[in-house]
């Protein structure tokens, strides 16, 4: 009888019977007797049909503009399923990020969330209204300019008015059945979790899990919303996200909860840097400088007759022209001798939170990726996770070898197609 | 040196391309020193776009949510003209109907513009940036809801704005040249105005001129902002919707600006209406119930020897239904015979300021239809206006013969496209 926050994303809302179906999934909560708010995406594919137009009258369209531009997608699929919602007899109120009182910084194309004021929100509840908001869009404090959340920006919307709204629980609906123990499509025997720690979820998202984004298991877990993460296409329960999960009802929990990989990273090492105090610093400066995103950072020891040293590092493919061109221009100042790009690599990553008191689990992996005839490149761990660098082509085979290895295969296959979550 | 407030319509507005080219006429009277506000419309057809997924999710949807989703249209158009000017090194701000202070009443689907708050606009003029503003939507006053203004929209939020901004000119872009002397697909020899005044103006827009709405003529007469309509796809000059009017640089005003036509009508009869003090009343009462628009009434003397009279009138003929329904509810009350329906008929409309000074215009006007041939149904008539109700089949005759009769044919013929302007 409390609040329920849902978010639909695009791929819930392709048509206008995917909206329809929506409607009802919606209006069966508010006859079961919540209230409920909904934050909704771009319906399908309109976000790329608005960036098609935006490339076609500007090479470099303005932030602020752009932002005007891709948080129309959000107006028209809220006013469509509030429609559809009225058409099955119930009322709802659509509203706009700045409507719904999501005030943001003033950062356009990747704005965060500084404080709801959901006032318009709770009044249309009061009035026995289904509440539509749009998600991935806000309102600055300062300027009162319209912004956007960037990536998985609606669901950060949705867990953002939990947290405001004190709902119970935050459903994330998508277009897969919940989070698995591996992509099932490289591991057919993948289990859906019933349930995972925001914690480990944060891993699995920053290692390559695409099904929630970091932003919003983050929001989760600051206010300690439960996210429920379902499909919008069948009825099954999903996998929850929670602070303290008992997967199956076991007492314990499992000791790895999921094997993530990752295909978007590339790597560069910066071979012969002078083994000196400050070089190190100066080349992830430049770096910083040029706004590149690093992940794994591995320095080699120097050889002792030649004080030099190899300094390799993974960062977003995306990132791979601007970092190159950052560090070619310091090259005569730091004095290395040359750069090497690979973008032919994958990450797989081990992530569970019951490795901090289980001993061994590194021995067990790296074993389970040497009897695959996996060769490691770069490693780099975190209390509950081991992510190894392998070669793209290898990927697949480290995900199986390491799924089987920690007896995560399940005994019935369950099909699911697996996908990106979109915005 | 002053302010240029311009309105680009959906034809002008259809691809990148043609945002491309508005945006470079923008930036034309950027350079020639004016400070440029515009209105824009949702592109070419994508208001249908969003009307047919309206339709597809319900065949009913609440005023607010249509209002809610239609307004997305100008969002997108007018966010992708700020970019195509930025492109051009000019900066420009977008602001949607609420951010630019367009207060209305809260009717969802036609609202009223009940006051200008331009704040923002004038910020954003001062700061140097050109403004674009969407048209066709506002803020309510008092629900703060979005609100659209209905048919014409876009030219009444322009004008509106010209008044609040004390502009020194509202231009209307369209894709015809400016006000013509009659369609020029009926009379070839049509000539463009050079200007009209407000009242012809208004006559023409409530005659079947659609290239103007009534509401932005009126809006322009109150507040005496001079409107100039011209086509965004060529330079020439158009025509000037102004108080005083000296077309042609002559020192007298035309005695007629035009021949107007309209299609879109139908004519009720109510056969055998008792004569008695109250039932015109009555059957007037039960139209205005029903929302019906009514043209023109004619009432013929009732036949001495029945004391019944027959009642005619004009209206829409997408009202059509809902009149006959109204009125066949009523016959036992008001004790009526039958009622003819005809929606084959057409109207053509003699307009101009000077015929109050210069009698005889009726009866050349009606000579010359009877020259034609043509069967004169119903008359109406105001200072500056006569208007006749012919067949649908006979009104590209009885317009052709006007024209010539009151000498409008131009000696050379413009080649022109005379269409719709839409919202």
């Amino acid at each position: 009888m409390g609040i329920v926050v849902q978010k639909y994303g695009g791929s819930s809302l392709a048509d206008a019977d995917a909206i329809k179906r929506v409607a009802r999934r919606i209006v069966e909560n508010k006859k079961a007797g919540h209230d409920v708010v909904v934050a909704v995406s771009a319906m399908g594919d309109s976000t790329d049909e608005l960036l098609d137009l935006a490339g076609a009258v500007s090479p470099l369209p303005p932030a602020r503009e752009m932002d005007m531009l891709l948080t129309a997608g959000e107006r028209i699929s809220m006013a469509l399923v509030a429609m559809a919602i009225s058409d099955l007899g119930f009322t709802a109120r659509s509203f706009t990020g700045s409507q719904a009182g999501v005030i943001t910084d003033s950062v356009h194309g990747k704005a965060k969330i500084i404080d709801i004021t959901p006032g318009r929100i709770t009044s249309a509840l009061a009035d026995g209204h289904i509440v539509i908001v749009a998600g991935f869009q806000g309102v600055s404090a300062d300027t009162k300019e319209i912004t956007t959340l960037g990536r998985g920006g609606t669901d950060t919307t949705a867990v953002a008015l939990a947290a405001a709204l004190e709902a119970d629980v935050c459903e994330i609906y998508t277009d897969v059945d919940g989070v698995f123990t591996a992509d099932p499509r490289i591991v057919p025997a993948a289990r859906k979790l019933a349930s995972v720690s925001y914690e480990e979820m944060l891993e699995l998202a920053a290692c390559g899990a695409k099904i929630l984004h970091l932003r919003c298991v983050e929001y989760g877990r600051r206010y300690g919303i439960p996210i429920h993460v379902r499909s919008s296409f069948s009825q099954l329960e999903g996998t929850w996200v929670v602070q303290d999960p008992t997967d199956g009802g076991t007492m314990e929990q499992a000791i790895i909860s999921g094997v993530a990989h990752d295909r978007s990273e590339a790597k560069i090492t910066v071979v012969g840097v002078p083994d000196k105090v400050g070089e190190a610093a100066r080349i992830f400066e430049a770096l910083s400088e040029a706004q590149v995103n690093l992940d794994m950072i591995v320095q080699n020891v120097s050889a002792a007759t030649t004080s030099l040293t190899d300094i390799s590092f993974t960062l977003p493919r995306t990132d791979g022209q601007a970092a190159m061109n950052a560090l070619a221009k310091i090259q005569a100042e730091v004095g290395y001798d040359k750069l090497l790009y690979d973008d032919k690599i994958g990450k797989v990553s081990l992530i569970g939170a019951g490795m901090r008191s289980h001993p061994g689990i590194t021995a067990k992996f790296f074993a389970a990726l040497a009897s695959a005839g996996v060769n490691i490149g770069m490693i780099s761990t975190s209390e509950i996770r081991i992510s190894v660098v392998v070669t793209e082509d290898e990927v697949d085979q480290a995900v199986r070898a390491t799924h089987s290895a920690f007896d995560l295969d399940a005994e019935e296959i369950e099909a699911v197609v697996y996908g990106g979550s979109g915005r």
